[in-house]
Parts: C-alpha cells; structure tokens; sequence
C-alpha cells in the first residue's frame, strides 16, 4: 500500500473542509500518476486510521471523487480508480525554459521578450527620478472621506454594479467644468471617456487610429511609452526634429507634401523629455496642417497643471475648430501615480469606439475611486490640492535649479523649465552617466543611466531630473551625494 | 468697437483668476475669427470701464496675452492682434455626423461602428439580469477599514507610487494561497499579474497568443465578450458543439487533424449561456491534445467560486502538467463588478510578456484597492463573505428554481443550476422574448430579449435568468410580474 499517511496532508485550519482536502489529495495522486487507472483505494476504516480522521470524512471524500468523475465503486470489492481514465505521465514537469532556445508547450510568438523595462519603479528614499509628483502631498485622507460618503450614501450602492465603459458620469461632468474653467477646452461629458491614466489614452488613441505600416508622426526625442505604444501596433515612427520651440512644424509640412501620415503625437507644453513649449505659432500652423490633410493630432497634455509662472498656452484641442485633435491628459500625475485616472476627449464617433474597445479590455473604470474623484472635484478638493502643490513643486524647482547653478556649473547645462516635475539636464561630455548612476547607488541615492532617452535617432549625454518628489532637506542632500561623485 | 461686454464673461467664482478668464477670452475671440490679425484692441482703462473690472486686471491679461504670442504692444499706439498670425476659419464648425455618409476631420477606419451595446448596466430596481452578484452584499464597510489602515499604516505613502506591472505582491501572494487551498492550483506568485477582471485576462491572452488569422476554438454558445475579444484581434472562430457534458472534445481531436488550433477558450466550469460543467474525462482528453497539438487553453473559471452542492471540479491549470493552461480567474464577480480585480496564470515568460503589454494599456492596477483585497483575504473576511454570499446564492437559486417549476412549467425548460448564479432557460417556442422583454419593461421589470446569447451557428429561443441579484422577496415579485405577462 501507498504510504497514505504522508502523501495526504491535512491541514484543520484551512478553508477547505476536511473530506474535500482529503479528495484533493487523492485527484493529485492520480493525475501525478501515483495512483493509476484501476488501483484499488484503501478501506474507509484503514484511511480514517492512518491519517487520523473521523472515517465518515473518507466516506464523504470517495463519493466527492466517484461523483468528479475519478473513481468508481465496485460492490463487495471496493474503491477503484477508474478504469477508463486516460493514464497520466508520471511526474510533474519542469516549467519550459524562459530563454531562448528551449520551447513553450504551446506555440505562441513573444513580441515583448526585448521589452523596455519599467522604469517606474523607484523606491529607495532617495530618488532622482524621472520628474514624478511627491506622493506625500497626495491628500489620501480627504480621498477616504468621500469614499465613506458614497458608500453610505448611495441606496442600492449602485456603484458597485456594472457601469458604462466611458467612466462616471459625474466625474466626465467634473472634468469638463475643470477642463472648460481652466483651460477652455468646452465639450459635452459625452464626448469624454475616462481612462487609467493617460496611458490609456494613448493606447486607445493608437489602436483605433493606427494600422500596421501606417505611419505616425512624433518628437525627434518623445515619451518612450508613446513610443513603444505605437511600435506596439506596428506603425512607422516618423521622427520629427524638436528645437527651443517645439516640434518643427515646417518639417513637418515638407514631410506632408510627400507622404502619408495617419497621426501627430505631440506634447505641446513641456515636451518629454526635454521640457519645451511648443510656440503658439507652431500650434495654430499643425492646426492648419491637420485640416489640410486629414491626420488626426494627439495631443497628450499631461503636464498642463504644472506651471510656474506665466499660465500655460491654451491646448490646441481649445482651438481646434475642425475636430482634428484627440486630446489626453492625467490626473494620476497630480494626485498619485497609483490611483490611475486620466481622460481622453474627442469626437463623438471616436469617443464611443475608444469606449467599444475599453469594454474588451477591462468592461470599466472603477466607479467608485472616479465618482470620489468627481467629490473632490466638487467640493474643491482637488483644485486646492493642485494649487498648494504647485507651490511646492516651484520652490523644490527653484531650489534645485539654484543648486545645479551653483554647485553643477561646468558639469550640467540646462534651462530652468516653465513647468513640469523635472528639468531637461545636459550632461559635460566628459561624464560618464552609467557610471555616475552606479556611484551614485552605492552611496543611497538613485539616478537614471541617461540610455532610457535614447533612441535610433538622438543619443545626448542627458537626462531628465525630477525635483518633485524630494522636498527641500532632501534636494540638498540627494544633489549633495551627486556633487561628491562628480566632483 | 466690438461688444466686448457681452463678447468677454467674467465669473469671479471660477476657479481661474480674472486676467487669465479676460486673456482666454480674447484668445477665443481670436482663434474664432472675431478678432482678426492686426486688429487693435480697446485700451486698458476703456475695457475695464466696459466689463467692470480692474484696469490693472486688463494690463495684466494684455501682458499674458503678449507673452503667448497672440498679439503685439506697438509703442503709442497700442495692443494689437499679431499681424503675422494664420488666418483662422471665422466660425466654430459643427462636429462631423457621426452616421455614415459624412465625413470626419482626420481619416480613421471605425471597426467598432457596429459594437454589441454594453447590456451590463441594469439599474432599474428589478431585474432578471445575465447572473450578476448582488452588491448589496459585498462588505463594503470592511473594504473602508482596510483603505485606512493602509492609509495610515505605510510610511513614505509607496502604495501611491508607481509599481509593477503585475500587480500588488501582496495580493499576488495571497491570491496563490487561496487558489492552492481552494482548488489545487499551486504556482509561485511571480507566474500571477493581477488584472481588472478577468476580461483583461481575455484581452491580454488574445493578444499575446493570436495574430490576424489565426483559429481559436470556442464553444458553439460562448461568452459573448470573449469572442468579440478574439474577433477583436483578426482571429477565425471555430465553433465547437457543447452538450449535457460540457465542450465535445471528440469533435476537437477531429478539427485538430485537419486544421491548426492556437489556442481554445474554455469554460469548464458553468459555461456560458448554458451553465453546463465539462466532465472530468473530457478535461483530461484536451489536456493531452493541448500537449500533442501545441495549442494553449485559455481556461476562464470566473465562475469557480460559485458552486452550491458538491465542491466543483478542481480546474484544468491544477493538473496541467505540460503547462498548456492559461489560468484566468476574477474576484470582481464575488465581491462587487465595480471593483475590478482579476487574475491571470500562465508560463512565467507568458506572465512577463503580459506584464510588458499591460504598461503599454494602462502601466498598472490600483495598488490601493489591490493591498486591502490582499488585506481582506489576509484576515479571513475575504472568504467569510465568499461563504455568506454562496449561502444566501443557494437560498435564492432554489426559490427561484421552485417558482420556475411551479408557475412556469409549460413555458420555462430548464435544469436547475449546480452552481453560477443564473440558469438557463429554454423558452417554449410560443413565447416571443423580445416582445415579453417589452411587456415585462413596461410593468418595472427588466429582462433581457434573449438576442445577446445568439450567434451564427446559435439560436435557440433561451436566454439565461440571473437569481442571485434579487432577494427573496424581490425574486417573488419579480418572476410574479414575467407569470402575469407570460399567461
């Protein structure tokens, strides 16, 4: 006989009842091939006493596996395992190989084995960081009072229930008062889909714009994830030069004359990763170009809340008369990356297929962190919330900037940015950035390697470093570890 | 002059100071062509007087509008509209139809201008809908508790922060505690990526395992948003028969012979519309063609958690030997639809690539929500609700199973449901369902037309009938009101 009385572990604390635990084990003798098609089980009254349970339990547990379909029961004779069982090879195999060379069990093509990893992912206290907001500042206690709110409040906590692909309601009413207020980008909540992040956005936005081979206009140097986003769909990346204007739109045009082009991807205020505005000219001139030849603009605007001193250039989804522009922005970057909340605006038929293709990849927003995000919205929260960061983030900036003066003056050049999280730095030639960061982790402090800017077409010895999310003790002591290294 | 009094609105409660509200005036009066290029405008003090505010408010929003390059102060004379600004269209176009025939601003193909409408979103108070939990049980309260210990408890705020793409370790962890305790299914929690739901689950595995063309097997009825998720990709499907015992795999080995399969979609549990479960012999004869053909099993047991009788059938991924199974589970379902958290198992270098596609949809889940479900299965409330629910499911299933046997039996064919939380009724053919829909709408009672449930090669006059939204009561109510229209 088998040795029962370890091969069937019993555990009084788990979830499970007992008799189940009991058929559980028995299945996984079988299917690991220590019981075969035909083998006899033992007597209820032998199993109950090797294992020490009650033996009504083993009964319960071989009618659970006669009933599954495992075993049957022969009268007189006893408890077999059923004959016509197909037999099981005998041992669980190892997983595949995750490498090249060895074989999945199925057939399947990996287009994501040479992924860019995340780069998200900064959580050592000290961190330069790609110009994140300081999550901290996050006010995440007025954020559970309206979820306490609503969860009292709403009979039938509808809430919870199914809801449309396009987002709450009352948070797509929400951003287009915000949206109007701030920024005059006046549409309809109809013409709003909410997404997690924007991200989302941009994914939505290049699956429903974008076939294979279609080309898609963007920066010289640009958002990677855009970048890799659009790869993903199998568009051609047209680079366009960027200068202390923005994109270079003339380009653009002489472009145009010669080729088709399917979309422009554009982040007119503070370009990724260098910071630039595009000019106003530059702007109303795409506008132009767009209507001209029929592409679509995606604008992703996720950084219009950050800005210092004068206010922002309108979006050009503010003046976009002829329905050219998709228009993307954030609130997860002004309130914590991990509550994932953006938007995206656009025409009405566009609208509803971005929501038509939400619906297959995850149904819906979560109703009930979006309908709080709408409270605090009303209420004023959110806004008193930009504003007293906005006062943070321009004093760590003004530090920061002092210090990279004064202390980096032959060593980093760079333009104090109007907005954003991060500043645009130009690295002496004679800094060996993958180096540095390595240095630099060795003593606390984490530091990008620079290669994450680079692409086929632009390699600066650069970086983009965030000064948000440090406040003002730690700028002068995550720059005091960089001056030491440097120096 | 213009009428600028009525052309530029103030609102000193908005939350935009006012010499931005008069600079944006401006500009749209600008940009829509009221104000044309080189235009002067009125003098500070004249328009103060006009719109009744501050002159140096005007000076102000003058200088703003300099600084963005609308206009030009040309010494002693005045401000005027930049000369060398484009031209810009005079009038606000109306949006383009949305209806064919019309034309829209940028070129797009819409694959979805003939999407299945969203049938998830039932809000009236009675409703026979397609098996939805009833959220007036989920514990919301306790799902508040955890947000604020975990809002108090962790320093330095890291769950607002950006993570990794698969989700919350934390619940990763304790998902594979719960999946081996419950069901036999033992994997290392690097092998998990939380999803939203188990339809990210879908849309990642289509998208990682098939390209345009490709065949995926699927049951001859099936979930409906599956398919239009594989549709979605390009890929054929092939419509396998699904009898008392579930998908007939017989019918599978024959197709496999002739034709390459990458993968097959399965609910083995409680298949979609029909609830029926694929027997045990069947399971293991498609885990042996899965291993000889090379295809995957996407194998969806949303539904796992919800069996009344006997405990389910362990899932094909607990004796998957060959690692052909891709694993897809949802908590979504069993604690409210609203929150979005589901699961997804497979080959590690399948999970990372998952992983990479998810950054590019929406760079990660909710860490928030994904740590106090991690909390909620930590201290046992998770599966104490899961038991409480599936008792009062029971109750609910069998009243209502009564009633259909009582008041419906000429008109309702059906058998009573082993678990799930609807069954499936074959209506006599005498009854016109969209017109009982109608009737039933007009007497405060929605349910469904059974159109949702056919397809190509499906058409039988059924349609499922959720019981567990409903309390008793309600059910009583309800199915009296479908008796008084039916008779």
């Amino acid at each position: 006989m088998l040795p029962y009385k370890s091969l069937i572990q019993i555990d009084r604390n788990a979830p499970v009842t007992l008799y189940i635990q009991v058929c559980n084990s028995l299945i996984s003798l079988i299917t690991n091939g220590t019981l075969r098609p035909s083998d006899m089980l033992p007597g209820s009254r032998v199993l109950a006493e090797l294992i020490g349970i009650n033996r009504n339990t083993i009964k319960l547990a071989y009618e659970e596996l006669i009933n599954q379909g495992w075993a049957e029961s022969i009268e007189r004779k006893g408890v077999f395992v059923l004959s016509g069982l197909p037999v099981i090879s005998s041992k669980k195999l190892p997983e595949p190989g995750k490498k090249n060379g060895t074989q999945e069990a199925f057939l399947w093509t990996n287009k994501f084995e040479n992924a860019t990893p995340n780069k998200n992912m900064q959580k050592t206290r000290l961190a330069i960081d790609d110009g994140f907001p300081d999550v901290r500042l996050a006010p995440v206690d007025l954020l559970m009072r309206e979820y306490r709110s609503i969860s009292r409040k709403f009979y039938g906590k509808n809430f919870l229930k199914y809801g449309g692909a396009k987002g709450s309601e009352h948070l797509r009413t929400a951003i287009c008062n915000y949206l109007s207020g701030t920024r005059g980008v006046d549409v309809p909540a109809e013409n709003v889909i909410i997404t997690k992040g924007s991200q989302m956005g941009i994914y939505l936005a290049s699956q429903l714009l974008l076939s294979p081979t279609d080309t898609v206009a963007v920066g010289m140097t640009n958002y990677i994830a855009a970048d890799d986003t659009f790869r993903h769909v199998g568009a051609k990346l047209l680079r366009i030069p960027i200068d202390a204007n923005g994109m270079d739109i003339d380009y653009l045009e002489k472009v145009l004359r010669r080729k088709k082009i399917k979309a422009v991807y554009i982040i007119p205020h503070h370009h990724f990763p260098t910071t630039v505005t595009t000019s106003m000219e530059r702007r109303l001139k795409l506008l132009d170009l767009a209507k001209e030849y029929r592409f679509a603009i995606i604008e992703d605007d996720y950084d219009f809340d950050f800005h210092y001193d004068n206010k922002p250039y309108l979006p050009l989804a503010s003046i976009d008369h002829n329905h050219n522009v998709i228009y993307i922005g954030s609130i997860s970057k002004t309130f914590a990356p991990a509550l994932r909340i953006g938007f995206m605006l656009g025409p009405s038929a566009f609208v509803e297929a971005a929501a038509s293709l939400r619906e297959l990849i995850d149904k819906q927003g979560d109703t009930l962190l979006e309908d709080a995000f709408a409270l605090l919205f009303k209420n004023g929260e959110m806004e008193r919330h930009f504003r007293k960061s906005l006062k943070a983030y321009k004093e760590r900036r003004n530090l920061f900037c002092d210090i990279l003066r004064s202390d980096f003056k032959n060593v980093i050049e760079f333009k104090m940015p109007e907005g954003g999280l991060a500043v645009w730095a130009n690295f002496d030639k004679g800094i060996d950035l993958p180096k540095m960061s390595e240095n630099a982790a060795k003593n606390g402090l984490y530091i990008d390697n620079g290669d994450y800017y680079k692409n086929e077409s632009f390699s600066a010895n650069a970086m983009r470093m965030g000064f948000a999310s440090l406040d003002e003790k730690e700028i002068v002591e995550a720059l005091g570890i960089l001056h030491k290294i440097i120096r």
